[in-house]
């Protein structure tokens, strides 16, 4: 297991995922965005959702399960609703188009929606929800994931974690950004835990038989439990609901698993919506509003040896501010994987460390 | 502690209800209302948001705190937004008009909001939420309320447990109806531990130097804590940005709390949002797929004992079905508050049991 790491600087990462998504056939604005999409994950400090992931999404490129030339069709549903037909495009393509649909709905509207059907994993949600913020409006981006946790007492990978990122305009340093999942913890927490020999606290998931349990071994074997139980599962219901069902797109069961499905579309729905700020109050009084939170919470007395409270979020600009300067960890494995793409795709881009 | 329990027709208790509020000074329309969203929670086996109100709900009318007769002020602020500023009115009153709104309004463009400042506890969320089910559209309905939960490893009231509700249609006996406030539990169950001499499970509440606790006794002291942490706390937090800040109302620590602060106006706000359907599906499709929806939960294998999983909101449709008929029980403690406000206010109605 062990491995080592070695430091790149955002640049050379992007650089390098755009042309090889490029040699892979996608055309350069969408290799670029998706490129973006993942360094941001690493740069805030998302791993998971980052460069690691890049060799999956060759690999589902090359047999048609993200479609590189994709025959993306909008329809406009009603005056602020617009509805994106992917064609399996990268998830981060159809989720971006729909949130420009989102934000010009709700220039005219107030609010706008823009859902995505047939799609695929579109990533970390915060970055949809970023281009709201970016536009002066709120933003939330919303998407079904394949089946992952189960209900309290039941044994069946019944909904995904479906994750939902809520980004609000601050006019500060840093937007207030949510971006959370449904389940308690990741799966990778599991193997986390399991790879050290530690217990896991119960709660966190249940074992083959629907019991709970403190054994990760026993837990990747059951379910992943949602945030308190029956109340985080009605809300990933809800956001399968609005992203997958609503959209006339698949939900629960019929979405596919890019790791136990790599080689079909994933069909995943997305829904973004906008809400204009300008509508309520002036830039002036959003972020003098904002900024009296942010005391508010700054200033909460915390227990010995806590860090002050912040908006969520904050912590992850604070550390993309500093990836973008320092650089960020890549381990090994992954870059070598990322060296055998370079030769196969001819990529001329170089993964030079610092 | 002891009290004994009478069983009351849901219409015996809302006719009773009903003509209270009107004389204690409501129009006949509103007063109705009221009635209806209070004992329908009753009905709903949400007995803490029932008629046990009705004495402070009285009792805030005559001190003006809730203002029986407002001047309420709408604004069409986009053309899918409305704003109902709702003069310190009861909240149900401010909140049913700007769900109409929203309702209105998504009828025109797919997506509709109604936000209200100005107001007062709304009780049960699902109420609203069942307005735009009735219209064949997607109900949320959200409010702030006063400060209740704390983040971990703090030590404040830090913002509401703000509730969300969201109802689906299903074309079937029952909606989908997710009706849930963001802590873990409400302090009535910490209460109702401690009168009882037990513990509660740590992840409840911390006492008050914001240390986790496993003593009911210490948490009713403290803080009530988050559903999963900083995940239920960043949703507060949003709940609380979006019917409270973006209206131009209050939130934080400026919503006064109707039992610390009888005598004024709570000043809460909330936002309606609703979604039509037929935007995006035929009522066949929707109805097919939430079958399908209902069927794949039902089907799902529980641990040996557990009932099959089903809807949210299901388990209240059906005690609500069963207490229509069935009659609801009210502590006598209770009636007797009522007789006396019978007695004050000449309330010709009776209080019959069963």
């Amino acid at each position: 297991m062990a491995d080592n790491n070695k430091i790149y600087r955002a640049e050379v990462l992007k650089a390098f995922v755009c042309e090889l998504f490029e040699k892979a056939g996608m055309p350069a604005e969408d290799a670029a965005w998706y490129a973006d999409t993942i360094v941001m994950a690493n740069l805030r400090g998302i791993d998971s959702h980052g460069v690691l992931r890049v060799p999956n999404y060759v690999d589902r490129m090359k047999c048609g399960a993200i479609n590189v030339r994709p025959n993306i069709k909008t329809e406009q549903l009603a005056k602020a609703i617009t509805l994106v037909d992917a064609d399996a495009a990268a998830g981060c393509v159809g989720a971006k188009l729909a949130m420009e649909h989102a934000i010009e709905n709700a220039r005219s509207c107030g609010v706008g929606i823009g859902g995505v059907k047939n799609s695929n994993h579109f990533g970390a949600a915060a970055a949809y929800a970023q281009m709201a913020v970016d536009n002066d409006m709120i933003g939330i981006a919303i998407t079904d994931v394949p089946p992952l946790i189960t209900a309290p007492g039941a044994k069946k990978k019944l909904v995904g974690n479906n994750p939902i990122a809520v980004g609000i305009p601050t006019y500060s340093d840093h937007p207030f950004m949510l971006d959370m999942s449904l389940s308690v913890v990741a799966e990778g927490k599991l193997r986390f835990a399991a790879a050290k020999g530690e217990k896991i606290p119960f709660g966190w998931a249940a074992d083959v038989n629907g019991n709970p349990t403190d054994d990760p071994e026993e837990a990747l074997k059951g379910f992943l439990l949602p945030i308190s139980g029956f109340k985080g599962l009605g809300l990933a219901y809800v956001v399968d609901i609005l992203s997958g069902l609503l959209t006339g797109g698949v939900f629960l069961d019929k979405i596919k698993s890019m790791y136990r499905n790599p080689t079909e579309p994933g069909l995943t729905g997305h829904m973004m919506i906008a809400i204009d700020i300008s509508a309520f109050l002036t830039k002036e009084e959003m972020q003098e509003h904002m900024k009296y939170y942010h005391e508010y919470l700054e200033a909460a007395p915390v227990v010995d040896g806590a860090f002050p409270l912040c908006f969520p979020g904050e912590i992850e600009a604070g550390t993309a501010k500093r990836r973008a300067e320092d650089g960020i960890m890549v381990p090994d494995s992954v870059i070598e994987k990322l060296m055998a793409l370079k030769e196969e795709y001819g990529v001329n881009a170089e993964l030079t460390s610092l």
